[in-house]
């Protein structure tokens, strides 16, 4: 089909071509279908020359052809490809078209084709007809049955073709099992036994099937046929019409097949047989360890019991409280199970809601504002110690809390700083040494002026050797271990052990993450700084807005610092490398490579607005 | 100072150098140190070669020096600087040292050298004694002056110097009224007067201050004292020494000098003057807008109507009843200030907390379900109607609020998707339109070949010659406008006028805005859908989640494309680069340039782990 590599012919198919779409323009389909036939150019071209022009004179192309084998040629042959981009592409024909979607051209010709054909002359064209239906897709195998089953009951004078032969021609294009369970699709049983008599089954085989089938009650017997066809959803509907007698051997299919959402359809709302599939649903979705959903659709259909124990397993609190009010938990219940649930969201370090169910549903109201406390929700527990008059808890609990409170953002804030310092020198360091590497330097050169420099003066823990070390031979260790553990090293990103070859990468990393976790913290700071002023600890108060803002301000200093540099290259090939240091360097290519999602690494993080945590009282000028 | 361009000399002074270090090696301070005098090189350098070496060697080099005048020449050319980095900076020497911080080095070396003097001879290197504390930062001039005063009260026979000399030289080294502010500043009317008689000062100008001042008590003569000199922190103490019958003057100049904090400090926490600061400074917060602050310290000094106030103003609803229960309010009243604060409230938005005061404080169980309800607290206002058993406005309004919110939110959804796909396609065209004019094709072409494909095929609204003119032509309207209009440009960043000349990175921007819109509401939706679910709307609820699942994929998918190039490099210079072409080149590089800030823009923006907001019992096999 293809031209032989001899530049006359393709000139010549060229030459043709542009023939062919001549004929195309003024519509002269015959003799553009007869050139490409002989010369085997493929038919799609009479579509895809002109879609719009072709859809539009589809009754011109069916009078002009007007052959039954060639308009069954011209279809066999139809595909979703467009052949004027891939086979026959001209660079006279402009290529915008591309941006046109080609999904469901086979469809739509077929379609028009067909149209074209009913309105002509169907029974002249019948086998044509048969074939647009199967080349479809999905193929529309019922239709033509149906349409093989009406010729032969009608078999008007007029058919050019009889109900056998249009039998025979469907089995030609279609497997033939596959055409039996379509016709016993149709639940047309004499379709099914034209189409099995046809198919050289055993009749042995199918009869008794058939037969069983006939003495079933109509949707019964659907629902047999679909199930045995596998078609679950057909299957269901057709169950479902059989009435409440078959309702337990629906519920059974229900959930055998996990066809709740499509049996819940079927049902209406408020009916018996829509709770019991709820029900059953639920059960599914607690095995599934779906509880929350589970819970929902036991709260729908009235199980209330199951649904409380549902949204208590997944931890939703209100539900778990609108369960048991639905089923009018006595006072002695309610408290028991608030304080049960709230025990769990402790653990989840919920405590604010913890609090709100042991105020409002255990009236326990001094443990309440004590795990607010333990949560440092401070203005809240603050409103419960006013609202219950316990005025006494501000002594005993509340400054305490504060202090420790302070005490540890302090502490917290401290090691932070530290961290914070420690990584970016490391990095400087890190980069330094990088660059110098990268300058191609002689090895001894580098380990002299480490020696001499940078690892005296500076208090790097490790001895110059060590570091030289790590940066010239040890890499080889790299490559070999990061094979065995490039997937763990992949979970947890990258080392952040002196001398591993992406420890910029992990510092810039750790820097990210020490900014991202100061950053956060800018909210409770600030709400634990009012609650230390309105208690005048204003020096306790100054101490740590001091420090978060010392630390804000290093943090936003050393930013551009750190994030100044673009993406740093990993040493490339140079006139030093050798064969190992250049299978390491492509050991790290491969690694940056792998990581491109890193890509996030090297944008500087932002902090949050600055100064809106802030209380300036606590400022001195 | 420095050589005179003469080659010879410079070398010279390198070999003068070389000698100098040599004699500080050995510690042969007065050889170097007359060499440099002579040689008028700078003197900071007997310290800076060798900072450790000098200090461990102070006595020495007294000893060595062992002149008055020399040892206060060398003082008085000290300075921050290091002069081995700046001045005479010598390759043999390496610079690792810069990582010291050398700030302070002046106050160090004053010092050192004085505390050496005062071992030696104090009274023989009197006057160098006086220069090493003038020579401080800031200088120690009470010190100094107290020095010469104990000098002219012992008048011991060692004296090698009389305090009038001292004074005079003192004079000599400071300005006169500074000298004077000092000596007031130490309370010391002798020190005062000595320092007045030097002065050259009109008797009659200080005589009856200083009698005026005699007369007063200790306390207050400091007071006014420190207040004449602008020390206001100073006058404070001294005023709250005075007892608690000058506190309206104290309170007065607390208010004249915003001195609040301080003043604080000075009173113990239970104390009336406390509590009277502490209104004071709660009017001066509340009339500078600092509302919440203002309450906060109205609070801790009970003047809980006037903290109230503060709270209603800046909306902290928690300490607004905290107050409100300080204060012991009436039923009624509490009812009427929970409607006041929770109308305020609703109108920030903020349902959630209004519906808890209208439940808590005015026990007005409606509506506060059906703020929840207006702010889509679903499971909360179920909450609240099972708790007060008011299963009626399930019907009445929570079904319906729960099919407005439905709709609107698929509204929203479907308003999302148009735009993210318009500006995605644009955002392609203008690409491909950026990267032909890169490709420095002749305009005309350009231009052809738009209105051959681009323009006729594609739905853009602009006609080709439109495009064209602003990629060619209109870029100057662009220059001349953005010296006009940067600052508004900035503000709103770039336009996404069709055509502007950064309207690529308008798109990225409005793209990111949509995905992060988009991506925001995943627990809205989350929550709708399981609301959706428990009353039946299993219908409504799959049409939502199938519109934001198929909003969300379109998304991931589209997110590498819209952001996989790099950073679009703006046109640069070519070879029909024309005098027009560069300077707008060079207008855009500077608009990049200032929008470097904007690098943000080309970080694909991130959805939230996908999954969590979906019910998988809506999801059809």
């Amino acid at each position: 089909q293809m031209p032989r590599g001899n530049l006359e012919t393709v000139h010549h198919r060229a030459l043709v071509l542009s023939q062919i779409r001549k004929w195309l323009d003024i519509l002269s389909f015959k003799e553009a279908f007869e050139c490409m036939r002989k010369l085997r150019i493929n038919l799609n071209l009479i579509y895809d020359h002109n879609p719009e022009v072709f859809l539009d004179n589809v009754d011109l192309f069916i009078k002009q052809i007007d052959s039954v084998n060639f308009i069954n040629l011209f279809l066999t042959e139809l595909k979703e490809e467009d052949v004027t981009k891939t086979m026959y592409c001209s660079t006279s024909v402009n290529n915008t078209q591309s941006l046109q979607c080609h999904t469901k051209k086979v469809n739509v010709v077929c379609d028009a084709v067909r149209s074209s054909m009913e309105k002509l002359s169907p029974q002249k064209f019948f086998l044509a007809i048969l074939t647009s239906y199967v080349r479809k897709t999905p193929p529309e195998l019922e239709t033509a049955l149906q349409k093989v089953h009406e010729l032969r009951e009608k078999s008007s004078s007029a058919a050019t073709v009889s109900a056998d032969e249009a039998l025979k021609y469907l089995l030609f294009l279609v497997d033939v099992n596959e055409l039996y369970n379509h016709s016993l699709g149709t639940y047309d049983f004499d379709l099914v036994i034209m189409v099995a008599e046809k198919s050289q089954k055993d009749p042995k085989e199918y009869l008794p099937f058939l037969n069983k089938l006939k003495q079933m009650e109509t949707n019964y017997q659907r629902y047999t046929i679909d199930k045995y066809l596998k078609r679950y959803k057909k299957a269901l509907k057709n169950l479902c019409k059989c009435g409440p007698d078959y309702f337990s051997e629906f519920l059974n299919f229900v959930k055998d097949q996990n066809l709740y959402i499509e049996a819940l359809e079927l049902n209406p709302c408020g009916s018996d047989a829509y709770r019991a599939i709820n029900a059953a649903y639920g059960d599914h979705l607690i095995s599934t360890h779906h509880y929350e959903q589970a819970g929902l659709i036991f709260a729908r259909c009235g199980c209330f019991e199951k649904a409380l124990d549902a949204f208590v397993a997944c931890g939703n609190w209100h539900q778990v409280m609108c369960m048991a009010s639905q089923m009018e938990y006595s006072q002695d219940r309610v408290v028991a199970l608030a304080r049960n649930v709230a025990g769990k969201l402790v653990g989840q370090r919920k405590q604010a809601d913890a609090a709100l169910l042991l105020e409002q549903y255990a009236e326990d109201y001094e443990e309440a504002i004590l795990l607010l406390l333990e949560g440092a929700y401070w203005e809240e527990a603050l409103r419960l110690i006013h609202k219950y008059k316990r005025l006494d808890i501000l002594e005993t609990n509340f400054k305490p809390a504060l202090l420790d409170a302070h005490n540890n953002n302090m502490i917290f804030l401290d090691n932070q700083k530290t961290t914070f310092t420690r990584h970016q020198q490391r990095l400087f360091l890190v980069r330094e040494l990088k660059e110098k590497a990268q300058r191609n330097m002689l090895e001894d050169y580098v380990v002299e002026y480490a020696e001499a420099d940078l690892f005296s003066e500076t208090s790097s823990v490790v001895s110059a050797s060590d570091i030289s070390g790590k940066y010239s031979q040890s890499n080889s260790r790299v490559s070999s271990r990061s094979s065995k553990n490039r997937r763990k090293a992949e979970r947890k990103k990258h080392s952040l052990k002196e001398g591993s070859p992406l420890e910029d990468l992990a510092l810039l990393e750790a820097l990210g993450e020490n900014i991202r976790m100061v950053d956060k913290i800018q909210s409770d700071v600030h709400s634990l700084l009012k609650a230390l002023v309105l208690f005048g600890y204003d020096g306790q108060a100054r101490k740590l807005q001091k420090l978060y803002e010392d630390l804000l301000q290093l943090i936003e200093k050393s930013i551009p610092e750190i994030w100044s540099t673009n993406i740093p290259q990993i040493t490339t090939l140079g006139p030093h490398s050798t064969a190992n240091s250049i299978s390491i360097s492509y050991q790290q290519q491969k690694n940056v490579d792998t990581t491109v999602q890193d890509s996030e690494l090297f944008v500087a993080p932002k902090l949050s607005k600055l100064g809106s945590w802030k209380l300036n009282l606590l400022e001195q000028h």
